[in-house]
């Protein structure tokens, strides 16, 4: 994984937002690109699953897919393989996101199937302690996101710092080779920086930066914030 | 509708075969074009869903999505939407399949979310009581499938007549504007020829033509049976 | 069935609300029996799950579950069958609440499985699609209820009078041995007479008894109003 | 829990298999207590949902529940809440059957809901990889059952035993406060003994016990072949 992420990591979410779709997708995968080269900052872009093959196609930073099925291939209808993914050109999945929670059962074989095919989790949680289940499964990465901050542009970081910390310290304890992330209302440079000096290493964003009016300016900012709260570690 | 497609219909579900991912989706999706033309029958290919952009720019015949998610454009992640579908260029989507069942009231919203953009609803049901209840919801095609015979080569038209009668005739006393098929355990001519007498506008199958080892000999008997079934009514 | 409801009916849903659970049921349940017989209308109760068989015992009015598996005795854990409904004294169930949506495949199962049992149905629907849906399926009792005005005292017979006419119609059309109820919203006796007038044969609702001060006073309003509008018609 | 609950450990789910409803589960449940007592080897019933407070007031061993919703009291219908189970007398629950799986989020309301209640968590588990989540949420007992056992009569124990020590070793590690079964296939005494040899504390069964001709003679084969094993560790 490290030749492809490095850190402080911005992991944005387009969801199915309608600026995010087809065409949006791939000009805001383009702007995350170009932000990622001007600051050296590592950023994934998480397009709709319809469009990830051609947004892989256009861009060189990570492409992650939004969510993958826990099935082999075979008989099932409608549903998302790692094989897809892989197939499609993405390096990594979100899993379990708050708006695709999954069973417990099913992220164990959803994380198996990432595995199987070399492809990158970005496990999300939603409390301290579902945060210490996640870890003990051992993704690549974890992002922490209390559902009742998303999309309200009340940071996690500055809302329920001690979320974070908790988080945090049970990835630490349990299996620190878990990289992990925060998110919920991340809005602005600062709530960034604040969530690295909490002690993670990025951020997971979705509204604040598909949505934004600028999200070059937006994304601008993260990345200088998240750079200098970075080195100040 | 009645431009896009006619009857007798042979709708195949690529589901997510080994066989029928990436390449394997365009050269099924291929064989099929050929058949349709050669035999001058209506048949509907159903890629898996990253393939589906990929497939409809590879062929002629009517490509649609497995799956399409209750949602409007917004803040959903990891999901499929009737616009995703459109932009792909698929003209319509199966609904409610046996391994993607779905909830009533996410149903009625699929449907309102396929007719927004003008795609075809492909619904499908597992008995007689819930043909009625799917035939009122108005779908532009059903599909009555029992699913303890999905994938096990005994036809519901042979091992079930009197399901597919049933739901012939409760679709013509609910909603005679829906056209009906029938599938699970579809695998030769034979089977086709059956459920277009028994009442039935055409076929909804999967394995019988995704694991078959001469794929295009197999739709060939299916659609020549098809059509000697359908002018004998 | 004719035995057991009369119309019009005034089915209260206690859901697990704390005032509704162990003593609070047997009280509300029997506060419920005595504006039934003070004012001669059909009240339908229905308990949390685990209360049922004790609030059976203390009630004469029909006691109803709020919801049943869609599954027969067997191989199940925490699953409530409609044997076991039957057996604690329960008449009927609650089916496709807003807050337990069910698929559509299961929901044609728990009809069936209710039939069976000699258990009445009470279906909910969410709009008049799945109203026409819901009546085809043939249930003893429907209720049309939009889940976006449940709790709000926005009473759906006013905010949406043309869904109710329009559910109306459509079990008349479809199924006219349907008994039509509506939900969501109902606060006070104007609620209930203006259902009534609007065509259906009583009301659904829960936390404006449940919740009331003085709920034998809601509940005797109710009635009164629901008398009224129908002598009425 | 000491007070309530010893080791080797024998949990009982009767499922809703028609042995074990009604007055079949207030017999299975005086065995239960019979062999308890004659042994004097700790055994938990947990029967159907619907006859919870009828079990607790006819024996003394403990009740569980066999199903948690992750609610607070409010508005859902058809739940079963912590403070249901807790007011019938149980004193705890399984959580995450592999016939009721959970999502991770909601386990981890779940295991919260039945804190507050003084309940006890028996959480449920599939493979080594779900067991590490399992053991960082902390719940008081775990019980791994690979779910392609359940049922089979053969039992884990023997058939995959590297699973049941991985799991073993998998809960030492990050959490050695929780009391670790196992389960899937366990019919015999034999069964029971291979699995505390393997290092649990006891085992999880339901059909062996529930269809049996004689549910006491298999009991009572399995406490003693549970007491021998113990001694030997």
């Amino acid at each position: 994984m490290s030749e492809k992420l490095g850190f402080p990591l911005i992991a944005l979410n387009f969801k199915v937002y309608s600026q995010a779709m087809g065409e949006g997708a791939v000009r805001l995968a383009k702007i995350a690109e170009e932000v990622s080269k001007e600051y050296g900052v590592s950023i994934i872009v998480a397009p709709p699953m319809i469009d990830l093959a051609r947004v892989v196609a256009e861009v060189e930073i990570p492409v992650f897919a939004q969510h993958v099925d826990p099935y082999k291939p075979g008989s099932h209808t409608g549903s998302i393989l790692a094989e897809d993914v892989k197939a499609a050109g993405a390096v990594g999945s979100l899993v379990n996101h708050s708006e695709h929670r999954l069973r417990l059962a099913d992220i164990g074989m959803v994380l198996e199937r990432l595995r199987e095919n070399g492809l990158i989790a970005l496990l999300c949680t939603d409390t301290v302690e579902t945060t210490k289940a996640g870890a003990a499964l051992g993704p690549e990465l974890l992002a922490i996101e209390p559902p009742e901050l998303i999309g309200t542009g009340v940071p996690v970081s500055k809302a329920k710092p001690e979320v974070v910390v908790g988080a945090v310290e049970a990835v630490k304890r349990i299996n620190p080779s878990v990289h992990i992330l925060c998110g919920a209302g991340i809005s602005a440079g600062d709530d960034v920086a604040k969530a690295i000096e909490l002690g993670t290493e990025g951020v997971l964003l979705a509204s604040a930066y598909v949505k934004a009016k600028d999200p070059k300016k937006v994304l601008s900012d993260m990345a200088e914030a998240a750079l200098k709260a970075w080195e100040r570690r």
